[in-house]
Protein backbone atom coordinates (compact mmCIF):
# COMPACT_ATOMS: atom_id res chain seq x y z
CA UNK A 1 0.00 0.00 0.00
CA UNK A 2 3.00 2.26 1.02
CA UNK A 3 4.36 2.04 -2.71
CA UNK A 4 1.07 2.48 -4.66
CA UNK A 5 0.81 5.40 -2.46
CA UNK A 6 3.99 6.67 -2.98
CA UNK A 7 4.30 5.83 -6.55
CA UNK A 8 0.98 6.75 -8.07
CA UNK A 9 -1.35 8.26 -5.71
CA UNK A 10 0.57 11.27 -3.57
CA UNK A 11 -2.87 12.83 -3.10
CA UNK A 12 -4.60 10.04 -1.76
CA UNK A 13 -1.87 9.88 0.79
CA UNK A 14 -2.19 13.15 2.31
CA UNK A 15 -5.71 12.47 2.37
CA UNK A 16 -5.50 9.40 4.14
CA UNK A 17 -2.55 11.39 6.78
CA UNK A 18 -5.42 13.69 7.16
CA UNK A 19 -8.20 10.97 7.95
CA UNK A 20 -6.01 9.60 10.54
CA UNK A 21 -5.21 12.78 12.30
CA UNK A 22 -8.40 13.43 12.79
CA UNK A 23 -9.50 10.30 14.01
CA UNK A 24 -6.86 10.12 16.02
CA UNK A 25 -7.79 13.92 17.38
CA UNK A 26 -11.49 13.21 17.36
CA UNK A 27 -12.29 9.37 18.66
CA UNK A 28 -12.25 8.85 22.02
CA UNK A 29 -14.04 6.15 24.33
CA UNK A 30 -17.55 6.74 24.83
CA UNK A 31 -17.94 7.68 28.61
CA UNK A 32 -20.62 5.22 29.32
CA UNK A 33 -19.48 1.70 27.59
CA UNK A 34 -15.97 2.35 26.40
CA UNK A 35 -17.36 2.18 22.91
CA UNK A 36 -14.91 4.39 20.39
CA UNK A 37 -16.78 7.86 19.65
CA UNK A 38 -16.78 10.85 18.66
CA UNK A 39 -19.29 12.26 21.13
CA UNK A 40 -18.83 11.90 25.02
CA UNK A 41 -21.73 9.57 24.62
CA UNK A 42 -21.78 7.41 21.26
CA UNK A 43 -24.43 6.78 19.00
CA UNK A 44 -25.82 3.38 20.50
CA UNK A 45 -25.82 4.83 25.01
CA UNK A 46 -27.62 7.78 23.51
CA UNK A 47 -30.75 6.22 21.54
CA UNK A 48 -33.92 6.39 22.97
CA UNK A 49 -34.85 3.40 21.23
CA UNK A 50 -32.20 1.04 23.27
CA UNK A 51 -33.00 -1.01 26.62
CA UNK A 52 -30.32 0.40 29.08
CA UNK A 53 -31.47 -2.28 31.77
CA UNK A 54 -29.75 -5.37 29.75
CA UNK A 55 -25.78 -4.59 29.40
CA UNK A 56 -23.62 -6.73 26.74
CA UNK A 57 -19.80 -6.98 27.71
CA UNK A 58 -17.59 -7.69 24.73
CA UNK A 59 -13.85 -7.41 24.62
CA UNK A 60 -13.34 -4.88 21.21
CA UNK A 61 -15.38 -2.69 19.30
CA UNK A 62 -15.47 -4.79 16.67
CA UNK A 63 -17.20 -7.30 18.89
CA UNK A 64 -20.15 -4.32 18.79
CA UNK A 65 -20.30 -4.23 15.62
CA UNK A 66 -20.85 -7.98 14.59
CA UNK A 67 -23.23 -8.09 17.36
CA UNK A 68 -25.05 -5.23 15.73
CA UNK A 69 -24.75 -6.67 12.30
CA UNK A 70 -26.58 -9.89 13.73
CA UNK A 71 -29.48 -7.58 15.04
CA UNK A 72 -30.66 -9.83 17.28
CA UNK A 73 -29.56 -6.90 20.37
CA UNK A 74 -31.25 -4.25 21.47
CA UNK A 75 -29.27 -3.41 25.01
CA UNK A 76 -26.27 -1.24 25.78
CA UNK A 77 -22.98 -2.65 25.34
CA UNK A 78 -19.61 -2.57 27.55
CA UNK A 79 -16.45 -2.91 25.56
CA UNK A 80 -13.49 -4.26 27.50
CA UNK A 81 -10.25 -3.09 25.34
CA UNK A 82 -8.81 -6.90 26.16
CA UNK A 83 -9.45 -9.34 28.23
CA UNK A 84 -7.92 -10.53 31.81
CA UNK A 85 -4.28 -12.17 30.92
CA UNK A 86 -2.27 -11.87 34.24
CA UNK A 87 0.80 -13.63 32.56
CA UNK A 88 0.62 -10.69 30.20
CA UNK A 89 0.71 -8.28 33.17
CA UNK A 90 -3.31 -7.36 32.36
CA UNK A 91 -5.60 -7.03 35.66
CA UNK A 92 -8.36 -5.80 36.62
CA UNK A 93 -7.02 -2.57 36.75
CA UNK A 94 -5.73 -2.35 33.16
CA UNK A 95 -9.31 -2.95 31.62
CA UNK A 96 -10.41 -0.21 33.79
CA UNK A 97 -13.51 -2.42 35.22
CA UNK A 98 -14.15 -0.41 37.91
CA UNK A 99 -16.01 2.00 35.22
CA UNK A 100 -17.71 -1.62 34.82
CA UNK A 101 -18.04 -2.02 38.49
CA UNK A 102 -19.40 1.64 39.03
CA UNK A 103 -21.96 1.60 36.21
CA UNK A 104 -23.01 -2.14 37.81
CA UNK A 105 -23.51 -0.59 40.75
CA UNK A 106 -25.33 2.27 39.68
CA UNK A 107 -28.28 0.23 39.25
CA UNK A 108 -30.97 -0.13 36.80
CA UNK A 109 -29.43 -3.39 35.28
CA UNK A 110 -31.69 -5.62 34.99
CA UNK A 111 -29.30 -8.66 33.30
CA UNK A 112 -25.76 -8.73 31.92
CA UNK A 113 -25.09 -10.64 28.89
CA UNK A 114 -21.01 -11.51 29.03
CA UNK A 115 -20.05 -12.12 25.30
CA UNK A 116 -16.21 -12.30 25.73
CA UNK A 117 -14.18 -15.30 23.60
CA UNK A 118 -14.82 -18.31 24.34
CA UNK A 119 -10.76 -18.85 24.70
CA UNK A 120 -9.31 -19.41 27.76
CA UNK A 121 -8.47 -15.79 28.74
CA UNK A 122 -12.43 -14.68 27.97
CA UNK A 123 -13.81 -17.87 29.74
CA UNK A 124 -11.64 -16.37 32.62
CA UNK A 125 -12.68 -12.96 32.32
CA UNK A 126 -16.45 -13.50 32.16
CA UNK A 127 -16.37 -15.77 35.47
CA UNK A 128 -14.76 -12.23 37.20
CA UNK A 129 -17.30 -10.31 35.68
CA UNK A 130 -19.73 -12.88 36.90
CA UNK A 131 -19.10 -13.04 40.33
CA UNK A 132 -18.62 -9.06 40.28
CA UNK A 133 -22.06 -8.12 38.71
CA UNK A 134 -23.62 -11.24 41.20
CA UNK A 135 -21.96 -9.46 44.33
CA UNK A 136 -24.66 -6.45 43.24
CA UNK A 137 -27.48 -8.93 42.74
CA UNK A 138 -27.53 -8.53 38.89
CA UNK A 139 -27.96 -11.73 36.78
CA UNK A 140 -26.05 -12.96 34.74
CA UNK A 141 -25.88 -15.07 31.79
CA UNK A 142 -23.26 -16.50 29.00
CA UNK A 143 -23.61 -16.46 25.22
CA UNK A 144 -24.57 -20.16 24.11
CA UNK A 145 -21.30 -21.95 23.05
CA UNK A 146 -21.42 -25.16 20.43
CA UNK A 147 -21.82 -26.39 16.84
CA UNK A 148 -22.26 -23.21 14.43
CA UNK A 149 -24.81 -22.55 12.82
CA UNK A 150 -24.57 -24.44 9.50
CA UNK A 151 -21.91 -26.61 10.35
CA UNK A 152 -22.07 -30.24 9.80
CA UNK A 153 -20.69 -32.42 12.89
CA UNK A 154 -18.10 -33.75 10.96
CA UNK A 155 -16.16 -30.85 10.73
CA UNK A 156 -16.25 -29.52 14.21
CA UNK A 157 -13.44 -29.46 16.49
CA UNK A 158 -13.45 -31.53 19.83
CA UNK A 159 -14.01 -29.46 22.57
CA UNK A 160 -16.72 -27.89 20.65
CA UNK A 161 -18.04 -31.13 20.39
CA UNK A 162 -17.94 -31.70 23.66
CA UNK A 163 -19.16 -28.76 24.61
CA UNK A 164 -21.75 -28.80 22.38
CA UNK A 165 -23.05 -32.19 24.34
CA UNK A 166 -22.17 -32.10 27.35
CA UNK A 167 -24.33 -27.93 27.18
CA UNK A 168 -27.15 -30.01 25.35
CA UNK A 169 -30.27 -28.58 25.45
CA UNK A 170 -33.83 -30.07 26.35
CA UNK A 171 -36.09 -30.16 23.29
CA UNK A 172 -39.49 -29.31 24.78
CA UNK A 173 -42.98 -31.30 23.46
CA UNK A 174 -44.84 -29.00 21.07
CA UNK B 1 -3.75 -41.24 -7.83
CA UNK B 2 -4.84 -43.43 -11.05
CA UNK B 3 -1.45 -42.11 -12.79
CA UNK B 4 0.66 -42.90 -9.70
CA UNK B 5 -0.91 -46.40 -9.01
CA UNK B 6 0.37 -47.39 -12.95
CA UNK B 7 3.10 -45.60 -13.15
CA UNK B 8 4.68 -46.89 -10.50
CA UNK B 9 3.02 -49.35 -7.95
CA UNK B 10 0.83 -51.60 -9.65
CA UNK B 11 1.10 -54.21 -6.66
CA UNK B 12 -0.32 -51.54 -4.41
CA UNK B 13 -3.17 -51.20 -6.76
CA UNK B 14 -3.83 -54.65 -6.71
CA UNK B 15 -3.82 -54.77 -2.89
CA UNK B 16 -6.08 -51.74 -2.51
CA UNK B 17 -8.60 -53.06 -5.07
CA UNK B 18 -8.42 -55.93 -3.14
CA UNK B 19 -8.89 -54.12 0.10
CA UNK B 20 -11.66 -52.46 -1.51
CA UNK B 21 -13.83 -55.99 -2.53
CA UNK B 22 -13.23 -56.98 0.72
CA UNK B 23 -14.50 -53.62 2.81
CA UNK B 24 -17.79 -53.80 0.15
CA UNK B 25 -18.16 -57.27 0.88
CA UNK B 26 -17.71 -57.90 4.53
CA UNK B 27 -19.00 -54.27 5.71
CA UNK B 28 -22.71 -53.45 6.70
CA UNK B 29 -24.38 -51.79 8.99
CA UNK B 30 -25.31 -52.92 12.30
CA UNK B 31 -28.58 -54.14 12.99
CA UNK B 32 -29.21 -52.04 16.52
CA UNK B 33 -27.50 -48.63 15.38
CA UNK B 34 -27.08 -48.58 11.64
CA UNK B 35 -23.53 -47.69 12.06
CA UNK B 36 -21.09 -49.21 9.52
CA UNK B 37 -19.52 -52.89 11.05
CA UNK B 38 -18.28 -56.28 10.48
CA UNK B 39 -20.39 -57.69 12.88
CA UNK B 40 -24.15 -57.96 12.91
CA UNK B 41 -23.96 -56.11 16.33
CA UNK B 42 -20.90 -52.58 15.88
CA UNK B 43 -18.05 -52.84 18.49
CA UNK B 44 -19.75 -49.71 20.58
CA UNK B 45 -23.40 -51.10 20.65
CA UNK B 46 -21.83 -55.13 21.64
CA UNK B 47 -19.43 -53.64 24.64
CA UNK B 48 -20.85 -53.58 27.90
CA UNK B 49 -19.31 -50.55 29.13
CA UNK B 50 -21.52 -48.24 27.44
CA UNK B 51 -24.69 -47.17 28.37
CA UNK B 52 -27.39 -48.25 26.11
CA UNK B 53 -30.26 -46.02 27.92
CA UNK B 54 -28.65 -42.90 26.27
CA UNK B 55 -29.16 -42.68 22.19
CA UNK B 56 -27.36 -39.82 20.40
CA UNK B 57 -29.09 -39.75 16.96
CA UNK B 58 -26.17 -38.73 13.59
CA UNK B 59 -26.43 -38.19 10.04
CA UNK B 60 -23.72 -40.29 8.82
CA UNK B 61 -20.72 -42.51 10.83
CA UNK B 62 -18.64 -39.99 10.29
CA UNK B 63 -20.27 -37.68 12.99
CA UNK B 64 -19.97 -40.96 15.18
CA UNK B 65 -15.84 -40.84 14.81
CA UNK B 66 -16.24 -37.32 15.73
CA UNK B 67 -17.78 -37.51 18.83
CA UNK B 68 -16.10 -40.75 20.11
CA UNK B 69 -12.82 -38.80 19.49
CA UNK B 70 -14.22 -35.54 21.70
CA UNK B 71 -14.26 -38.59 24.74
CA UNK B 72 -17.46 -37.09 26.31
CA UNK B 73 -20.45 -39.34 25.33
CA UNK B 74 -20.38 -43.07 26.51
CA UNK B 75 -23.91 -43.88 25.34
CA UNK B 76 -24.92 -45.64 22.14
CA UNK B 77 -25.78 -44.02 18.58
CA UNK B 78 -28.17 -44.21 16.07
CA UNK B 79 -26.72 -42.90 12.11
CA UNK B 80 -29.90 -42.41 9.94
CA UNK B 81 -27.43 -41.90 6.58
CA UNK B 82 -28.93 -38.79 5.96
CA UNK B 83 -31.29 -36.42 6.68
CA UNK B 84 -35.01 -35.20 5.93
CA UNK B 85 -34.75 -33.50 2.49
CA UNK B 86 -38.16 -33.88 0.59
CA UNK B 87 -37.15 -31.77 -2.19
CA UNK B 88 -34.67 -34.43 -3.02
CA UNK B 89 -36.92 -37.20 -2.34
CA UNK B 90 -35.96 -38.06 0.86
CA UNK B 91 -38.43 -38.70 3.48
CA UNK B 92 -38.75 -40.99 6.62
CA UNK B 93 -39.10 -44.40 5.01
CA UNK B 94 -35.81 -43.17 2.87
CA UNK B 95 -33.77 -42.81 6.06
CA UNK B 96 -35.87 -46.32 7.65
CA UNK B 97 -37.13 -44.28 10.00
CA UNK B 98 -38.81 -46.78 11.07
CA UNK B 99 -36.04 -48.80 12.67
CA UNK B 100 -35.38 -45.75 14.91
CA UNK B 101 -39.10 -46.09 15.92
CA UNK B 102 -38.73 -49.66 16.36
CA UNK B 103 -35.79 -49.44 18.68
CA UNK B 104 -37.59 -45.99 21.13
CA UNK B 105 -40.81 -48.49 21.24
CA UNK B 106 -38.45 -51.50 22.74
CA UNK B 107 -37.68 -49.13 25.77
CA UNK B 108 -35.25 -48.86 28.11
CA UNK B 109 -34.18 -45.47 26.56
CA UNK B 110 -34.55 -42.61 29.21
CA UNK B 111 -32.84 -40.07 27.22
CA UNK B 112 -32.51 -38.93 22.78
CA UNK B 113 -29.61 -36.71 22.32
CA UNK B 114 -30.03 -35.47 18.99
CA UNK B 115 -26.98 -34.57 16.71
CA UNK B 116 -27.70 -34.11 13.85
CA UNK B 117 -26.02 -31.40 11.71
CA UNK B 118 -27.55 -27.54 11.68
CA UNK B 119 -28.21 -26.97 9.00
CA UNK B 120 -31.67 -26.38 7.56
CA UNK B 121 -32.70 -30.13 7.27
CA UNK B 122 -30.77 -31.24 9.87
CA UNK B 123 -33.07 -29.02 12.01
CA UNK B 124 -35.71 -30.18 10.37
CA UNK B 125 -34.84 -33.97 10.59
CA UNK B 126 -34.17 -32.90 14.28
CA UNK B 127 -37.79 -32.07 14.81
CA UNK B 128 -39.51 -35.06 13.17
CA UNK B 129 -37.37 -37.07 14.90
CA UNK B 130 -38.25 -34.93 18.49
CA UNK B 131 -42.12 -35.80 18.10
CA UNK B 132 -42.06 -39.18 17.20
CA UNK B 133 -39.96 -40.07 20.56
CA UNK B 134 -41.50 -37.61 22.46
CA UNK B 135 -44.49 -39.30 21.57
CA UNK B 136 -43.56 -42.56 23.19
CA UNK B 137 -42.66 -40.14 26.68
CA UNK B 138 -38.99 -40.10 25.95
CA UNK B 139 -36.86 -37.42 27.01
CA UNK B 140 -35.13 -35.54 24.34
CA UNK B 141 -32.28 -32.77 23.97
CA UNK B 142 -30.56 -31.22 20.98
CA UNK B 143 -26.95 -30.25 21.56
CA UNK B 144 -25.57 -26.81 21.85
CA UNK B 145 -25.44 -24.34 19.37
CA UNK B 146 -23.50 -21.44 19.53
CA UNK B 147 -19.74 -19.46 19.24
CA UNK B 148 -17.50 -22.12 18.40
CA UNK B 149 -14.70 -22.93 21.59
CA UNK B 150 -11.62 -20.58 21.21
CA UNK B 151 -13.40 -18.56 18.66
CA UNK B 152 -13.24 -14.68 18.84
CA UNK B 153 -16.67 -12.94 18.27
CA UNK B 154 -15.36 -10.89 15.64
CA UNK B 155 -15.11 -14.14 13.05
CA UNK B 156 -18.38 -15.82 14.05
CA UNK B 157 -21.16 -15.14 11.30
CA UNK B 158 -24.09 -13.74 12.02
CA UNK B 159 -26.79 -16.61 12.41
CA UNK B 160 -24.69 -18.19 14.96
CA UNK B 161 -23.61 -14.89 16.76
CA UNK B 162 -28.38 -14.12 16.83
CA UNK B 163 -28.10 -17.93 18.16
CA UNK B 164 -25.69 -17.64 20.68
CA UNK B 165 -27.23 -14.53 22.03
CA UNK B 166 -31.04 -15.64 22.29
CA UNK B 167 -29.81 -19.14 23.16
CA UNK B 168 -27.69 -17.38 26.22
CA UNK B 169 -27.26 -18.87 29.75
CA UNK B 170 -27.73 -18.36 33.03
CA UNK B 171 -24.56 -18.26 34.67
CA UNK B 172 -25.24 -19.19 38.72
CA UNK B 173 -23.57 -17.98 41.31
CA UNK B 174 -20.66 -20.03 43.03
Amino acid sequence: MAFYLLQRDRDGALKLAKALTDAIDNIGECENCRMLSEEPLCRLCASADRDASVLCVVESPADVMAIEESGVFRGHYFVLHGRLSPLDGIGPEELHLQVFAKRVAAGGISEIILATSSTVEGEATSGYLASLAQAQGVRVSRIAHGVPIGGELEYVDRSTLSRAIAGRNSVSPD
